[in-house]
């Protein structure tokens, strides 16, 4: 197959890698930063901002993750040049197959207007459960480069059993870590107790609070506010791995003088390549059920 | 309180011990095999069949799992008397705390008649993810006891990745048996990877069958029929853990002269102390949610 | 190459089979009772109890483990045949490579004499290491058996840091037992805790052994006697793994009504596939340091 | 108990900080970069060069790991001041408790000759190990911290199984790595197979060598010259934890463009208060071997 990856971080480079690597014929555009991307062709978009499809050619148009930046922009952090989301699709001609990460409503709209056949590979589940999984790795070694003690002897929370949760405590407990896992509701800690974490009620962290050496929050609800924070252990690391809002209050903890950190888009940061590999796999899931031999 | 435990299997008595050994006031009836229930008194049932309301005096009434034998009958293996089911929630005053296990549909409906606050703890999720536990403990138990190879080296095949799918693998990795676990959604498959096992697919089970040593069965529709088990190596062993119908063809299986087992009702069998635990953990979150202070 | 594989019980008949479909020839005697031996030929001893070096025409001649039952017999359980091991040997011819398991120094000091070139493989430390790992999984399946508790969440007690010691750890921890392992040695205790369990002085163990579900020993000295065991829960499975004297005194464990299991040799009784393998690898091993290609 | 904390890093800084915390009396000489040693009185030295015995008033007097630094200056990184060992060791009354770590045989000659109670804390055997745990850990770091892939999917080789070796592979086999050990000795590799990592010797890797995603070496012997480092994928991570000579040759590795780093002393720079936790516990086992209540 002949695919366009357009824009994005060092995952995208790895990502046009990979695909190059598997046989197919890949262009590569807006990476001047990047240097090389090994198998690929570095390439300048083809046309200018007002020629409707005018970017043809390709079986498969490949966006980032998140696909816009501020302003309506295409994300592309590896380019000088600034094209909006909205000309890069006008160029691309109805009918092809576009795959993007975290497409908005309006963007999806526009893709049906123009007759794209369009993808968030952000939506699917299997990117989202194999993401979660480096995330995981990623908070380890943050826990790791951040506290002087050994992960394989520390008293470690994990607040929240979603799927970071689930990965996280899995990988802790593996190392030796002494991991109580908390959640709402009873089948989360029936699971907890028969993966052989100690299980806790979220509702009711008061009383264990002081016993632990790292703490890492995966909801994304104020489950760790000052009140909280203050039962929690001087020395404790606190990690929070929840998107948006998050769970921890910040301030309070700087406040009380508790190591506080927000570690957010770990896949991208700590592990680019496996990042890369999973965007891969899962655009070839989507193009497998279209009928595609990816 | 007060506590009736009336009839059922080991897991019974077990459970009758436990809450009578977190304190509370326990009566047992029907267990006169049993030979003794520690901390609780045995008891015969208070009354003649027809008298309605007669079995009064405590706060809560146990039944087994699963309620009923043939015929209508309160499942009782432990005792000579035979009691209808009916006959016994007559016997029981309004108003009461009933709990047991797969009541039908029309027990519920009499329950509610008879004014009695009826509560089906096998329908509990965590009841069934610690059931899962133990069933792949036992499931695990028989695969020692009926091959002359050992687990940590074997090459085993864990078909479906639902609770008892889950924990069963989790266990044989941990072992450090060659897993593959197979599913048929690509977010299952994503778990079985970041879990650590290989990952299948159920429907395409065909080029990797012949390499097993053991095959695990947890889905309740025919995946193994006869031409997937003449691809099976004839000393493999195949352990189905689905219920009722299962998913292997056990006729097949014993013409190709494939050594296969149906293992049902794991937990009362192969561990009726941790099965008795879970059953009195899940009545105190019953009674817990009632406002009970279990 | 060309093995003569006499006498022994399942082990050596899987050996006999795992030689064969190395694509060795394979003569097996005095396995009558085995039925069949796949891929290798029955035979009867084929001289007299007297004649000297008749048995001929193998490069390999493969004893039983042990070698010797009662009376200076071979160890032939699968056969009626008796033969004791010195005329056995009497009959093999000068210059023979034999293989065999704990062979006495007088047998030894025998070979010498008629110019035989014996090893005893039970002597390796390759086949004490992987026999540890099976009796290791055959200790848990006896626990399994022998409770109506889950391995995964029993609290457990290993005495002895051993060969067996560190490898029943290993499998009680990964199934998710609360694992305490005891040793006299601080290095030991250290190692213990480096690989996540809960180290104890074996000579101090006498505060902690009331709070265990099932405790292995391993240590082949009197470890548990009369007042230690009188400490430990009546409930408590105890399994002995250490040989001969054993570490656990049996007559009081019976007087105070603890249920205790001596599990010896366990690597032929509950895995005599894997056992024939480790017998099969450990031969060649010694094959191929002799110049062999095995 | 009364002690003397005397020069080193971060470590003897935690030390200090956990004796005072166990209730002892702690004084902390050299430190004055460190800021604060809670718990712990930071003093100056007492006395002039020259006084003999002038230091007086411990119970026990710890120097830092390793005792010296250039030119027989005590090892205290965190301390302006100057002083040579000897001269310190002079300064000390007689019959004192002293505790180093890595003492050369000329200082312990010279602490026979005052009359000084002298023990190397780094001889210890229970130190070794659990340094080597948090060597492991720390390795561990830096694989997540040089590769832009996830541990849980890497093909990794660990050279040699010994200390570090035994843990490490035990770690990544947790993290879901797909581990490969290699060893010299049958037995080893018995061991190696036992704990489910995949069996190699060290003496015949080049099969094996381009397929690892990362490589770390144990063994301080030239075990990866450039031959064999010519056969290792251009992308793999090549970590050094062998001490002084190491047995990775990185002239070449730097010539054919692979990574490699020398991770050295990371029990102290990746984990210090784990390390400081090790020596203090090592401390106390010597102490209360001498018939101190430790």
């Amino acid at each position: 197959m002949n695919f366009a990856i357009i824009g994005g971080d060092m995952r995208q480079v790895c990502l046009a890698e990979l695909v190059a690597s598997d046989g197919h014929s890949v262009s590569a555009f807006l990476f001047e930063e990047a240097g090389s991307v090994k198998g690929a062709e570095l390439k300048a978009l083809p046309c200018g901002d007002a020629a409707a499809g005018c970017f043809g050619g390709f079986d498969c148009y490949i966006l980032p993750l998140p696909v816009t930046a501020q302003g309506g922009l295409l994300n592309a952090p590896l380019s000088h040049r600034e094209v909006t989301l909205e000309v890069l699709l006008r160029a691309i001609p109805g009918g092809s197959y576009v795959c993007g990460g975290r497409i908005d409503d309006e963007y999806m709209a526009l893709c049906g207007e123009l007759g794209l056949r369009a993808y968030d590979y952000f939506k699917r589940e299997e990117l989202a459960v194999a993401n979660a999984a480096i995330t995981a790795e990623g908070a380890i070694q943050i826990a790791m480069e951040e506290t002087g003690i050994a992960i394989s002897k520390a008293s470690v929370l994990v607040v929240g059993f979603g799927r970071i949760g689930k990965l996280l405590s899995h990988r802790l407990h593996a190392l030796g870590a002494d991991v109580t896992v908390s959640a709402r509701k009873l089948s989360d800690m029936a699971w907890i107790e028969a993966y052989g974490y100690k299980p806790a009620n979220t509702l009711a962290l008061e009383g264990i609070l002081p016993g632990f050496d790292i703490i890492f929050n995966t909801v994304p609800a104020r489950v760790l506010g000052e009140e909280r924070l203050r039962l929690v252990n001087p020395s404790c690391l606190c990690i929070e791995l929840a998107s948006k809002p998050g769970g921890m209050d910040f301030n309070a903890a700087s406040m009380l003088g508790l190591k506080s950190i927000w570690a957010l888009s770990l896949p991208g940061r700590v592990a680019p390549i496996a990042a890369g590999r999973i965007i891969r796999d899962t655009i070839y899931n989507i193009l497998r059920e279209e009928g595609f031999k990816a």
